[in-house]
């Protein structure tokens, strides 16, 4: 089976996109993101977007009940039924969830994120945290040929609602579902060389490289190549990271484009 | 098993009714509304509601794209999500669905609305339909244990996502699951002889009664009445209609308070 991670960008090809996953001819679960739907909604309702960069330079949303309301709409409402109904009109037959039904997918909330105040440090609390395993509930819909579409929120270890990374989601799935194939389509021809040249792409990148690039890295690129790596600790072989700008995104992931890292 | 249907109403009591649901004891399938917060939303966002009243009397939601967009907003994701939530932090295993999800909810296209235009009449088109059969994965979920917690949209013939009467969904869910009992929780103490007085409350109808009521029925009541009987077509044999507002508002209707439909 394969593990498809849509980019939450404006610009992705989601009907491209759509069209491969149809065609596929495989077991697949989509994992997808929302993000700049969710800004627009939060400029539109006048809630505010927050950002936190921890003591240790990792940058993080901040979610406070407001803000996870709009992530609710964006996330689960529009963009999932949205891109299930993609789905449905191709013939695929799409489940909507989030990570809290059934909780798919289970959580631990952050106990605060240490930030700077100036010359001090100090703890910020938000509904926010970390998924740690996968419930048997994709399992049941995959053996009776139904494609999950998985989007945010998580469910914290008490059943609330909260915010993660959906790298970390990605990471916790593929070590329950064991994908052959790990496909993350981006805004991007793939991995850079130079984050500002779109021509030096890298095509192919072995797993020791990979690590080496992974310490220089700083900032929230940092916080996705630990969620690369964790793949490849969980049990992945392979992850693509490919343009999810083309006609065909993930037909032409599968077919070579982007990067590679085995 | 036991089918709910919560109103959409801004005065429901949910964490009540998700109290309820955690101790119910025997599977059930919620089918929620949410148009309160569907308006509200759409206000906020400067979105026009539009009302329909066809030639026949019935009213109806205009839905075109943009009201469509609002209501995955707020029921798909908001509400849907938070009732999700109230019920697993609750212990209740939920997964929140729309009718879209696997086709779940299978229904047609209006071929438009005929209105009345000054002297004239025209037909007018939107994203609604009816709703005409139910797709197995309710059924997959009650199996291994999970409280289905569904929503709007359906889907049209072609996987298109549609709007639809939760009333004509409650009945084609009816029909398929052939529930013991179906409560509808409303924002009144049930079914009221004078709607203007809260006290005229009948406490039972014989469904004999009942087709009575309905024919001298019209507007917006009457659309509901037909799907109460519709209920009774599909072989159900008691329809409870309680208020949603009290402090354990599913547990009052299974105990008798409001009214009994049999």
């Amino acid at each position: 089976m394969i593990l498809v991670k849509l980019g939450g960008g404006a610009t992705l090809n989601l009907a491209g996109a759509a069209d491969d996953l149809a065609a596929l001819g495989q077991p697949c679960v989509v994992v997808h993101g929302a993000n700049a739907l969710r800004d627009e909604l939060a400029a539109k309702l006048g809630v505010e977007r927050r950002t936190l960069i921890s003591v240790s330079g990792i940058s993080s949303v901040y979610t406070d009940d407001d803000a996870l309301d709009v992530m609710l709409m964006a996330y689960s409402g529009l963009r999932n039924k949205r891109l299930v109904e993609l789905l449905q009109t191709r013939g695929a037959n799409a489940v909507g969830l989030s990570g809290l039904d059934g909780r798919i997918v289970q959580g631990r909330r952050n106990r605060g994120i240490r930030v700077r105040d100036g010359e001090k440090q100090r703890m910020v609390h938000d509904v926010s945290g970390k998924p740690h395993s996968a419930g048997p509930l994709l399992g049941i819909l995959l053996e009776h040929g139904y494609l999950p579409v998985l989007t945010m929120p998580i469910s914290d270890e008490n059943g609330h609602a909260i915010n993660a990374e959906n790298d970390d989601v990605v990471a916790v799935l593929a070590e329950t579902l064991k994908p052959d194939c790990v496909v993350h389509l981006i805004e991007a021809p793939g991995f850079l060389a130079d984050p500002a040249d779109p021509a030096s792409l890298i095509r192919e990148i072995p797993r020791a490289e990979f690590e080496r690039r992974e310490a220089a890295t700083e900032g929230r690129m940092k916080r996705k190549m630990m969620a690369i790596r964790r793949l490849f600790d969980g049990g992945a072989r392979e992850v693509r990271i490919a343009d999810g700008r083309t006609e065909h995104p993930l037909r032409d992931a599968l077919a070579g484009a982007g990067t590679v890292i085995r």
